[in-house]
């Protein structure tokens, strides 16, 4: 499952040559993190890392690449020389698969050479950008229909490419999802398959009465009936419960799909129909490109609905297209020791978090999410004392976690992988979807409102926030000093 | 290059064991087409479609796939058996690639058995659903910035999966990008690819000085130099001019990229800085999560750019991440002869349009494209004549083209694959590239407004309008006998 390398920005080329020519290959730290949440809400739901160290795993240059590199007559002949035998070579910390992120935390961090660490950060964006945003979508969506039935995800045919559609159902499916449709989701990854019937199989027998009749003869178990393809609430209910009937003598049941018109008026009327004809247990599944507002303006209608087919807006961002994940260099080599370092902006809230970092979570004796650290990794931390949370922007703002407010706390970096091979288990998609949903459920509902949440509060440590504080001034006086000059 | 049979959505699956324990395996002529330009925009860049041909050409389900299938427990061994000899095995006629296409059209039609036919729905939509809106994305953007520049293709990080941003990268450059950042694009495609480089490369040196000459002396004709890392019109601007007055006496010349803050200010206030410095011939290359409308702004504001790297709103489709292509049944076969069918919809305008049908573009004298009229594939068309073009969703709603208005027109839909395999060769992207700049420029520049243009005119014949009209008919009347009875 190794990926190609030559899956990169073309200037992690260009630079990374110009780091081996100049021999100025010293041991870098990069952070990947994301500045605002996705769809305005209150998390993400972290996603992809499985895949990007499977991909990171034996990463190399193959002939062809080198062949292809060459022929751009751009490198050296000692450079690709090097790639030759490159290995991916760092050591990746970073949260576990599935478990809920906040913006400004370092997600992934990846100790290494500035070459190899910088490589990988298009390959690592891709990945984790894409999938990050789409199981926070499917979390979403999850959370809004709540009781009301389950997700089948539909996205295939409007998913963005072969990949796109793949990588999309299995975040789906981390944030909360009962099935894919893409068969070859379900190879993979071992995600159940579902799906119904397209109009094309009703056009192709001369009724609906002989096109669902055919249908349950052979799956009598799996009958969700398309009802909308001449008349819902006409010809297409008719033959469904009259079929439905038929099924129910044998001992089975069957279900109806609508894949348009008013889907909060036509699933009341449906249930109704089907209830009046002694087929109360007859499910009703909707689809027609839902969005998480159609979602919740169905759900909070009362629209009678049972199972949910979600294509576009889910595998897609809709709404947002992707997330604005971004990799950092905090820390650098300098005459054999490791120097924290920062990236300075005019926007006060784009200044990046210095030095070597990990996270700390905090819980309440109910195993409730109380709030986010931000810590240099070499902190020591002890519980049962007081300690203090800085804003991450304001610099004079904080506030006391007070020892009986907390019973524990917990690293979320964790070590994933040393000099370039994994040394975790790859760890199966079901129990992603587990621990993910446990894991969300030990936050507050406020955090996790689909509309304007509560904001949950992500601090720095005291040493982090002093040693921003001595970086920014430093860099400013620097400026000053240019500019003087 | 024979794409697997398993990416499909498992209803074609299911569907297709129905159609081979029926032994309903009759002939079926699908379309596919789409219904609203994306973006709100007047028009799309047909792509996707030759990649669709190479995954076609020796489509099968390999020994894995019908493992995975047979696992499932719902597939009957003899059909398991007829997958594991499965080839694909229709026909396809589709536009070109890259040609520009309308709303209703059919672009791709399949004729096969119905088993065929109704598999590759999802990784057709997939493929051509996606490249097609990319194309669309980049088309606009390309002719939003006209002769102000060219855009530099930056999609990778923020793509959808790797496939995701390979493609993308593809149909970016056929709707007009000049070069990708994604260096595996570039080997596969051929698409050229470029960059500058990255914040890390600046602050990995003491200063932005010693990084961006040590970037000049290993790519003395590519120096790109990122000024926004610590303060674009302080220290950034100066370390540039410094370094472009010494490449400027070894006869090299230098660029700048900003990638932050007003840029419509920046740019004007760094060309008055490099003109005073007499680095009239610097380049001055833009990026930052530019979308469409940031663009327009910025050329309407003449902000002096020269080159636009543009990643996420153009790989992801940024306001609209999918379009809605869809793929419908026009034709099946009933004893023995082709019967076309319609899928009636309660809105007017997604009544599909039935029968085996071809699309002719008619032209003026000067080649300049007047409208698209779809007709049943075997109706024999005459020049020199007038031709009634029937509005397509209003019945009673025409015009006459005057056989002195057009000199000419030309048949969109041609033949691509026969009986499973290709018969056209692959075009290279360079010349998709070009063919489709020429194609698009025989389009008026209304239909080409960014915002609220001209609707370019897609007509039934009166042949297909008749047919649609009678079929419509039939199908309400059997409506109100159904309701009767």
């Amino acid at each position: 499952m190794a990926g190609s390398a030559l899956l990169t920005d073309f200037y992690e080329l260009t630079m990374m040559q110009g780091y081996f020519l100049e021999h100025h290959d010293s041991k870098a730290v990069f952070d990947m993190f994301y500045r605002t949440n996705p769809f305005q809400g209150g998390y993400t739901v972290f996603t992809g890392v499985e895949e990007l160290l499977d991909m990171l795993d034996g990463l190399s240059f193959s002939a062809d690449d080198i062949d292809y590199l060459s022929s751009l007559r751009l490198f050296d002949p000692s450079f690709l020389e090097y790639l030759r035998s490159y290995r991916f070579h760092g050591d990746i910390y970073a949260f576990d698969e599935g478990t809920p992120a906040f913006p400004g935390e370092p997600l992934i961090r990846v100790e290494s050479d500035l070459m190899d660490a910088q490589l990988i950060e298009s390959m690592l964006l891709n990945t984790v950008n894409f999938q990050t945003l789409i199981a926070t979508k499917a979390s979403r969506m999850s959370l809004a229909i709540k009781e009301h039935g389950a997700i089948m995800e539909f996205g295939l045919r409007r998913a963005q490419g072969k990949n796109g559609a793949l990588a999309a159902s299995r975040a789906a499916f981390i944030g909360g999802t009962k099935s894919t449709s893409n068969t070859e989701a379900g190879r993979i990854y071992g995600i159940p398959v579902s799906g119904t019937m397209a109009h094309s199989w009703i056009m192709s027998y001369s009724s609906e009465e002989e096109a669902f009749r055919k249908f349950v003869e052979i799956y009598p178990d799996n009958g969700i009936l398309l009802i909308d393809t001449y008349d819902t609430l006409g010809s297409g209910i008719e033959a469904a419960i009259k079929i439905g009937l038929e099924q129910k003598a044998k001992g089975k049941r069957i279900g109806v799909r609508i894949d348009s018109g008013d889907l909060s008026y036509l699933t009341k009327e449906i249930r109704a129909r089907l209830d009046a004809a002694g087929l109360e247990d007859a499910t009703i599944c909707v689809s027609n490109d839902l969005t998480e507002e159609i979602i919740r303006s169905l759900v909070s209608d009362g629209a009678p609905i049972n199972s949910w087919g979600i294509g576009t807006h889910l595998v897609t961002g809709g709404s947002q297209a992707s997330l604005n994940g971004v990799y950092k260099l905090s820390a650098k080599e300098e005459n054999g020791v490791m120097v924290p370092c920062l990236k300075v902006s005019n926007s006060y809230e784009k200044t990046t978090n210095p030095g070597i970092k990990q996270v700390y979570r905090f819980f309440d004796r109910n195993g409730g999410a109380l709030a986010d650290l931000i810590t240099l990794a070499d902190e020591t931390m002890e519980s049962g004392r007081n300690i203090t949370f800085h804003h991450p922007f304001s610099t004079a703002d904080f506030f006391i976690m007070k020892k009986d407010r907390y019973a524990s706390f917990r690293p979320l970096l964790t070590k994933k992988m040393e000099n370039g091979r994994r040394i975790t288990e790859s760890v199966p998609l079901p129990e992603i979807q587990r621990t993910s949903a446990e894991k969300l459920a030990s936050f507050d509902k406020t955090y996790k409102r689909i509309i304007n949440p509560h904001i949950y509060k992500v601090s720095l440590s005291e040493k982090l926030r002093n040693l921003k504080t001595e970086l920014l001034v430093k860099t400013r006086v620097r400026e000053s000093e240019i500019e003087k000059a």
